[in-house]
């Protein structure tokens, strides 16, 4: 998708370098990160410099990859022994993200037998990744109609994938094609990913939009300014049950109760089927830290980080809440839509 | 009530000047701020240096009693006219708030008779809210068990009105009855009343809390996390419609998914006979800067403001929503609780 209008993947590999976005600077300044070996992409993982259920898994893969590159020179025995040892200290960077296990998990399997077909087997699930959300676009886009305006929560474009993105993906297939749509944006505390790169990237692809406080969204369904909502997945269980961004399950709600459609827009690779429902899906637990400050640019155009709370008052992080099947209208795959 | 173990209300009026507490600056500075002048006294409510239902009303009493000091120099007609004029110019300041129309409104028709009874009047109001707020809280106490853990949205502490609160009145009480109860305290974005004021308030009043995203509340519901849910109210129509800070319409639909009572607490002056049902409240918007910047404390701890959401992007901002009736489990007021 387009920054200042070139095209630009979230993240990629090259030799044995991964490299990505900085999302922890997006909004306020555009920059490559360049990790150059699998701990580092470890540690980018966990910093959030890359974020989003597809991004994460694609360099997931990579970090895998890069894991077999540095183990190569070693020893039958200690190349499997440091290719477990990799395999626990990625999945151990996020513990939400389906993608993550998957493409750890299909890249260690090539890893076992040859560090090339490590390589391909990364490439290959970033190629799907961006494949499978092209065409999330182009299904979402046939449940939008004319002049719709439609409500995001969190970052579901194509910052959280390699490309076109998973919720926002059918948004801009549909603003493409002239459909005059509009995109209330959830700010989406506490990081805000909705203000930040939600709001970025629809500025870049030149949809309207305007950010809301995410309070706002019941009282913009009961005022007939929502057509429809569309949010992406952390990890979707067997049952249909979602785990994605702490405030989903609420929005989920409100849409039930105002009768307004309410998406889940996800690559078939975010379906666990080994996980029966929701209540199996463990939720990540975050810094309070992440509550109570706040990042932002001061009128100096720096960077700043400020206390926003009460100072000796504690918070309580959970990053994710699991929706119910029941409230869920549809899930729009790669695959097209099933109810 | 106590502010570093000393007694204070919100808002008084000493000769002609009104003195209140500087919500701006809370919970990092405790200052207080005086206004000489009924016009100074109309920004201050503009600016939300007093902000809260109760609060706001018994500030605007106020200032109508300071419009009938600085008046009475003047001739009757001119008197009048200059009466008619601050009407006008007190109740401009806030549209929702049902309490500063009524004060306004019974200060107005003392200060016709003389300015002695407009002062009197300005001060009865004041005391029969911080009376009836005592009350609710004795009331409330009762549905409050042992251990339950409370949830409750944006302030209606006793910074919101003059003293006790109206949602957090029955916690202080139950709080001093030794119930053992924790309250989870909604940061309220997008002015974070909750994680500045109402966590503020906690703390010096020692009751155990912790400050959440408004995007967990759900979460914490299906968890079996909260108990009940009490909040403020606004305006509240004659049918039971309820105005109150945007996003307690989220809340109280949530809480009825999850079959969890949902109390509005608030004296009877911010019941508006003459509104008939929701649909006729009319709802503040806001600046959009109130999304896009946010206000904090800097590592050399200065307030700075900073910018928190993509640049070039807007943001729409109502201050309020309208719980529907049938999402509400009750009212607890001066006069009990009603079903």
């Amino acid at each position: 998708m387009k920054v200042k209008n070139q095209n630009y993947q979230t993240v990629w590999m090259q030799a044995s370098s991964v490299f990505m976005i900085e999302q922890n600077l997006l909004p306020f300044e555009f920059k490559i990160f360049e990790s150059i070996n699998y701990l580092q992409t470890c540690q980018a993982i966990k910093t959030m410099i890359v974020r989003g259920a597809g991004a994460i898994g694609a360099t997931a893969g990579f970090a895998m990859a890069q894991a077999s590159i540095e183990a190569s020179n070693l020893s039958k025995e200690k190349y499997i022994l440091f290719l477990n040892k990799a395999l626990k200290n990625i999945e151990a960077t996020r513990p939400t993200a389906q993608n993550l296990f998957m493409a750890t998990s299909r890249v260690y399997k090539k890893a076992l037998i040859s560090r090339e077909l490590a390589i391909l087997e990364a490439q290959k699930i970033a190629d799907e990744d961006a494949m499978a959300c092209k065409k999330i676009g182009e299904f979402g886009n046939k449940l939008i109609k004319p002049n719709y305006k439609i409500a995001t929560h969190c970052n579901a474009g194509w910052l959280a994938f390699i490309d076109y993105g998973s919720a926002l993906s059918p948004v801009y297939e549909a603003n493409k094609q002239g459909k005059n749509i509009f995109v209330w944006v959830d700010e989406t505390r506490p990081r805000s990913q909705g203000a930040r790169l939600t709001a970025w990237e629809l500025k870049n692809e030149n949809v309207a939009h305007k950010i809301i406080a995410d309070n706002a969204t019941a009282h913009l369904m009961s005022q007939g300014q929502i057509d429809m909502i569309i949010t992406g997945a952390d990890r979707i269980a067997a049952n249909g049950d979602t785990a994605n961004k702490i405030g989903t399950l609420e929005k989920a709600i409100a849409a039930k109760y105002y009768g307004i459609p309410f998406y889940v827009a996800a690559p078939t690779s975010t379906f666990d089927k080994n996980t029966a429902t929701g209540k199996d899906i463990k939720i990540e637990e975050r810094s309070q830290d992440e509550v109570l400050y706040q990042t932002g640019l001061n009128k100096n155009n720096k960077l700043e980080k400020i206390l926003v709370a009460s100072p000796n008052s504690e918070a309580f992080n959970p990053a994710f809440d699991v929706t119910p099947v029941e409230l869920i209208t549809g899930f729009i795959t790669e695959e097209g839509i099933s109810r």
